[in-house]
């Protein structure tokens, strides 16, 4: 911690950041002044992730639920963890922000109550979250985009184009028509982000980075009724009665803690609690200063790619971007634009490999010597020249959410002999993930929205090789973010804010964040040899992923069909 | 064994089969009169597949040699341990006869003394066999086809329009460019098949199968020093001067057993040894009954597809097949016209991604249940529904021999997801190389010679899960070669008619040899799926394996230049 323990600190203004990841939650106390962290603390999800089975039966593929009871079971178990760590007065604490996964949304009673905490609804999938990884609702994603384009809605260019099976139209729809019972008996459809600030200071909030990149909140309203009709008759009243509700700016103040939550958590009843926030875009402020045309790619198990544009409504200077996630006023900061893109799949695929694909003797190798098996791998990975391998991947195995936006792609490797290992296939999986966030840059800079700076964070930033591989791909320096929670010292800058500490969050930023400028060069041989493979990955991006052979929706109707058919056999 | 102990076999007479695979050879002790195995033996080679290094000296990638002393070595470990196996007395042996992966090809000397045994030339990787999956040639092998497309040579349209890299003349080619002294003092360019002939009975031979089928031989003649020169003006007299000799028929007399053979093997001098053979080949007849249209396919580390078609020279009925491996007059048995295809991996493949892909927790299951990885992935892949993993591979991690003859291909994995597991990926490899299969007899009957009979053979039977895969994905029954070791009861069949005990092969083939018909059927709904994941593999096979998207060469070419670039570096 910066915090020194032979300096007395009882005189200093603290805040807390919660960051809500797709397995834990971690909890972190930043002096106000500095950005100092002074502790922290992680709980994990009891319930993790919830994607095989509910209440003993099966999940369908594609399917990711969570248990809200782990979101505030882990404020009570990590709040008070950090500020012991930070061995501060909890009586310091001058305001709590969280940040979240998102698109990770959930039907709850006009109290806030989640469906699936009532009597009789524990074994219904639909009354739990859908994690932001809950890949079900394709096919209402598909028609979401089908009427809109049909339509001319407006609204729907500023996603790319495109609007994720991942966020919360296509989950509400997925809902109102697998379990319709169930969405009727949901008084509102509300992200986790916002729960979780509705559990703090007791009242609804929306803000308007959730509102605008996964609710489809655009210049002031929801989509219209006529449009959700067209969805769905009965959907028509799904925005005014289940969404409507006031958009508050980030780094506001949503009102104080509840004695309930100072209970739960240990904090001072009252402290200020700021609106909700998603763990990429909170992440922004927190590598310093803010600036248009700085992209910060938040890498964990999946990626975001979040930048700010030009100033936002009538100064305008709004650009279009293929496959984006989207761009929403005031999305990451007050008054400006807010870009977002991403990948569904990085660490995750890593993860997945490990677990999946590397054989007995390199686990052995790796316990032998006291790292983990993907360190290992790192390593084993960062020792071949680039292209030895003879490799090729598409990153596709979590679906591709930009640029191409379509949940129903798969992963692909191609090049495999008989003298291919399993590092090499580790290595052609890291690149691929380069190659796909290389075409989410190109694809801005083909939209008139250029990348001036490059920033990482997340816990991937710790892998080395991992860094440099990007560096080299997208042949640019890297900056790295200068705290190892980026989203959780981001909340804290905004609970700062919204405890008054500052009078906006680039003014807080510009204290109370961190980066480290240039730590990764690129190396001009090796990036020569990645515009040969990143050529090679266009090609079969396109191919795959554009409709030349739609052979992976083909797999995928098949492997449905074949489980349903074994299911329907039981 | 079939021959029991409590019958007097004292006056049976016996015939001797040598199967020379990969990685060993098996001895096999067959009772001449009824084809009943009664003693066998193997001997793994010391030196194995040599590829990786040569003397403590890295070797590049793809090549592949063998150590002709192991060979002799095998010869005296397993023929004297099959005799005590059977429990016979040698003097009951009548005739001995061999079989050998082909094209396993090496230089040597006027005597037969290999270059890699003189003195001084142990070092030197051109000096050894260059075995049969040695990929190294593949440029020498375009030059090869090139020019003969050029020049209109007829012959090689017998060969599918496509001579292999792994075949005599890409390798002899390759040799001379590589290493011209030695391919000046190479006084003969010889196959193993027909070189361990050599070390039986003292006198070189040149048998009509791998003449034929590996070397060109077609209508009395090899290539003409014209169409030589045309490759390289030093290759011109290759031909006349390195493997001229005549052609003998397979289940000719090659000679009588040397005393010094009779000393290494335990076998009387003098008696019968037949010409050389291939394993694939040698394996029709073990099969039973010889017939046109009845296809063998014989699956191991690589699968050969053979079958014999109409009668030959006058009576014709030669039809040429897009990507066969050739078509030869008595290829297979004298007076037939013997087509030949394949696939240049399929247990390998399966064996590669055993060790490289596979999670330890696998290995440890199949410990601890006493059976091998392979057995335990073997049974998790059938409990699959067909097309539950939504995958689809290319079966090319060895390349493509038939029907895109292209070493320069290599292996694909589309669909893969978070949720893919091993034994999934697994089944998709098993599945890959029936569709290659298929792939070759839906081309063979396109071409008029319609596969009326499939049998199979090989190590590759015991996988019950993988025959039954062939069953469905052909849509035809499988009948099972009536032994564990058809190429070496092949091999004592060709024995038997060497040492006179029958006038021709398919006299002996119909008592000898054995079948056991229509073991797996097809299933028709698994079918049915197969058929659509058949068409993604066709779709997918014509995309990167007819020019469409030459990746995969250009993968490999960036690999090839990233290990030279180390190698030049050190």
């Amino acid at each position: 911690m910066d915090v020194s323990a032979n300096k007395d600190v009882s005189g200093d203004a603290f805040a807390v950041g919660v960051d809500f990841g797709t397995l834990s939650a971690r909890a972190l106390v930043v002096r106000v002044s500095d950005g100092a962290e002074a502790g922290t603390a992680v709980s994990e999800y009891r319930h993790g992730v919830i994607d095989r089975e509910l209440a003993g039966a099966d999940l369908p593929p594609d399917w990711a639920l969570q248990d809200p009871a782990d979101y505030t079971g882990a404020l009570a178990a990590a709040i008070p963890a950090a500020i012991r760590d930070a061995g501060i007065d909890p009586a310091q604490v001058i305001g709590i922000a969280t940040d979240f996964t998102a698109s990770t949304c959930m039907p709850v009673l006009a109290d806030g109550t989640p469906l699936c905490q009532l009597p009789g609804l524990a074994a219904r999938p639909h009354a739990y979250p859908k994690l932001w990884k809950h890949h079900a609702a394709q096919p209402h994603a598909d028609r979401i985009n089908a009427v809109a384009h049909e339509r001319g809605e407006k609204w729907i260019n500023r996603y790319g184009g495109k609007i994720s099976s991942e966020w919360q139209f296509a989950k509400a729809l997925q809902l109102l028509e697998e379990d319709f019972e169930l969405y009727q008996r949901a008084d509102r459809w509300i992200e986790a982000a916002d729960w979780i600030i509705w559990q703090l200071c007791g009242t609804e909030t929306r803000n308007a980075c959730t509102a605008g990149y996964k609710g489809i909140f655009q210049d002031g309203s929801y989509p219209s009724p006529a449009y959700l009709a067209a969805l769905d008759p009965r959907f028509v009243s799904f925005a005014a009665g289940k969404l409507a509700h006031p958009i508050s700016p980030l780094g506001a103040r949503a009102g104080g803690l509840t004695p309930a939550a100072a209970a739960l958590t240990g904090l001072p009843a009252g402290i200020a609690v700021a609106v909700g926030n998603v763990d990429a875009h909170v992440t922004v402020p927190a590598a310093g200063p803010v600036a248009a045309g700085k992209m910060v790619a938040i890498m964990g198990t999946s990626t975001c790619h979040v930048m700010n544009g030009q100033q936002s409504m009538n100064g305008a200077e709004l650009a279009e971007v293929p496959g984006m996630c989207g761009v929403v006023d005031g999305g990451i900061v007050a008054g400006l634009w807010g870009y977002e893109a991403g990948q569904s799949g990085v660490g995750d695929i890593f993860a997945w490999f490990a677990r999946n694909g590397v054989p007995g003797e390199f686990a052995g190798e790796a316990r032998q010597r006291g790292v983990s098996l993907q360190q290992l791998l790192d390593e084993k990975a960062a020792a071949q020249p680039v292209g030895a391998h003879g490799l090729i991947a598409l990153d596709w195995e979590g679906g591709n959410r930009s640029v191409l936006v379509d949940g129903r792609l798969s992963g692909a490797i191609i090049g495999l002999t008989l003298a291919t290992t399993a590092p090499e296939i580790y290595r052609a999986l890291l690149e691929s993930t380069a190659f796909g966030t290389r075409m989410i840059m190109d694809t801005f800079a083909d939209s008139g929205v250029p990348v001036t700076e490059l920033v990482v964070a997340g816990g991937l930033t710790k892998s080395a090789p991992l860094m440099q591989i990007y560096a080299d791909v997208t042949r640019r320096p890297l900056s790295v973010i200068g705290s190892e929670q980026g989203p959780a010292l981001g909340s804290a800058i905004h609970a700062a804010v919204a405890a008054g500490a500052y009078p906006d969050v680039p003014a807080a930023a510009a204290v109370m964040g961190r980066i480290d400028r240039d730590i990764y060069q690129p190396d001009a041989a090796r990036a020569d040899v990645y515009d040969e493979l990143y050529a090679e990955y266009v090609r079969l991006h396109d191919y795959f992923g554009r409709g030349e052979n739609q052979v992976m929706y083909r797999l995928r109707a098949i492997r449905d069909r074949a489980w349903a058919a074994r299911e329907a056999a039981r």
